[in-house]
């Protein structure tokens, strides 16, 4: 089968890989019919050491369930499933807390071990704990929407959840990328007054006030630390979401909350330390987040999205084949796109 | 008036200074009849610049007020009152949330504005928002107990709470002084299940257990991360309390949270940067905590020392008049008391 394999930084290629197959009975595998390409995918796409074995990308994913292994018993072949960007059994501790992305037998997608989404098919881990069958058909409207639950939706609103977003909050959105849009959804959703979108560029700062950001901050550094501080009655906002993971976009993150308030960091951070811990401190700000479980927020977000509540997917400004992959990295990099589908 | 100044690290002197008095109408001015020697006035005891003007210390006090200022309506003259160790007015955007130490108005004492508390007298700023009225004697014997709220066990409640510990928690407290003593009696209070103490002094362990601490780790570093999560199922635990400060001690703290946990902290950090940022990160562990508002938490805690259910007033294992503070510091620098209280 064809499968996206990144070899090195900016070094992205379309490979003949062998098909993805059962290995455990606790397996299904699927026909990918939508995935896309993640801001985190970035990362590596910057940085990644060459390798001749590669690394297999994607993690987001929909696809139609072709086989499954003797111990799944509650997904079935032919169903339309959502793929969570981490695999989970559903049933441990934590995936009980509703923390799947610790799920003591999970795992994440893109990986060597499990293959990645950007792909023709993909070997699901736990399927049943895993995947979510989907009430719709696979060429539904709603496709780029429902795309968006297995990851960059669900990210948004672990953002909005651990910082604390609720009626009447005052939040503003790090990040002007797909998860920060997806952001600006999950804080409207959750009933935030004030919703500032923390970004430059004129097409996503367009999205953002079409998905409830109230007010735009397109200064960087202590001059947007300044500006916030105005729009907020000097004191900051409530409710911080960082979806970027620099240090620099963490230190505005904590400069910018009022003392009290939260900051929910999604964006995979790039240091093993955190700037401004004292600052945090003697404001009590807290600092939460992580990798989201966005298999648990799917029952939570769905209906807004069947009942047209809400439209994450159009955070999906580009659409490619496989072949365009390696292409939609480039532009995702160069911010030419927001967020690229893939239809393999 | 004499009060404790410290010039210099390792350097404190009973000083003639000049009487406490009314300065804004909001003021009122008490004579100290308990105080006591914190934690945090160890960081300057090892480190203070030296300084020919030196720094007025202590935080912490009861007293009875002496008079008070034109626009002074809800304390009077003859009030027997709790210092917390920031005033504040009460009435202020945070004080109406229960942040009171970060009122827009209010400030810390042991400072050269305002004094401090190791001290024949004292100026309260606020005095209104500042000063809780006891409903108690002034020579009561529940006093050392008392005097805790004005700090100490508001700060321990603190870690306590924004660590999120509630009933049937696993907990651990890192840090046997005054404070992590009493962030297990809030542990404890609050329905923790589990109270692991972190420390190695037989005399803080054997006052822990009696508060309520379930288990004791006297490890340090790796080894210590490893026997807590042995004692938790190799999860790790709910809640952490760190009440120390120190790089290696937040360290510890994120590496034995367990997955979605929280560390709650009021050790005051000694470091601009926080080390463990991506654990914390991959774990969903929430780093949360600051300076505790113990002026709104005296409501809360007050019956519970009344009706004698806890007794934080034992940390305290020696007691001195001014002349003796400054072999206090030294006493608790060297680790030979847990806390020093004074009585001017």
């Amino acid at each position: 089968m064809r499968a996206t394999v990144m070899f090195g930084a900016g070094d992205v290629r379309i490979e003949n890989v062998p098909d993805a197959r059962l290995v455990e009975p606790t397996d299904a595998v699927i026909t990918v019919t939508r995935a896309c390409i993640c801001g985190s995918d970035l990362w590596p796409y910057k940085a990644l050491e060459p390798s001749d074995t590669g690394r297999p990308m994607g993690h987001e994913a929909i696809g139609v369930v072709e086989e499954v292994g003797a111990d799944v018993h509650t997904i079935k072949a032919g169903d339309l499933v959502i793929v969570p960007f981490a695999y989970s059994d559903g049933t441990c501790a934590f995936c009980h807390e509703g923390l799947h992305t610790s799920c003591v037998h999970g795992g994440f997608f893109g990986s060597n071990e499990v293959g990645g989404a950007q792909a023709e098919a993909l070997r699901i881990p736990q399927a049943d704990g895993t995947l979510f069958a989907l009430p719709v058909g696979r060429d539904d409207a709603l496709m780029p929407s429902l795309l968006t639950l297995s990851d960059v939706l669900g990210t948004g609103h672990h953002a909005a959840v651990t910082a604390a977003v609720g009626p009447g909050k005052t939040v503003a959105v790090v990040g002007d990328g797909a998860v920060g849009l997806c952001g600006v959804i999950a804080a409207r959703r959750l009933g935030a007054e004030q919703i500032i979108i923390m970004g430059r560029h004129p097409d996503r700062i367009a999205l953002a006030k079409e998905f409830g950001a109230t007010d735009v901050v397109s200064q960087r550094g202590d001059e947007a630390v300044e500006r916030v501080r105005e729009l907020t009655g000097g004191f900051g906002v409530h409710s911080v979401l960082e979806c970027v993971g620099l240090d620099q976009s963490m230190l505005t993150a904590i400069n910018i909350a009022r003392p009290g308030g939260a900051v929910g960091r999604v964006g995979v951070p790039q240091d093993e330390t955190m700037s401004a811990s004292k600052l945090a401190f003697y404001n009590n700000v807290t600092v939460s987040g992580g990798p989201a479980p966005v298999r648990a927020y799917i029952e939570e977000l769905l209906p807004d999205i069947l009942e047209g509540k809400i439209e994450p997917g159009r955070v999906f400004d580009q659409t490619t084949k496989l072949d365009g992959v390696p292409d939609g990295y480039r532009a995702m990099n160069d911010r030419e796109a927001i967020k690229v589908m893939v239809k393999p």
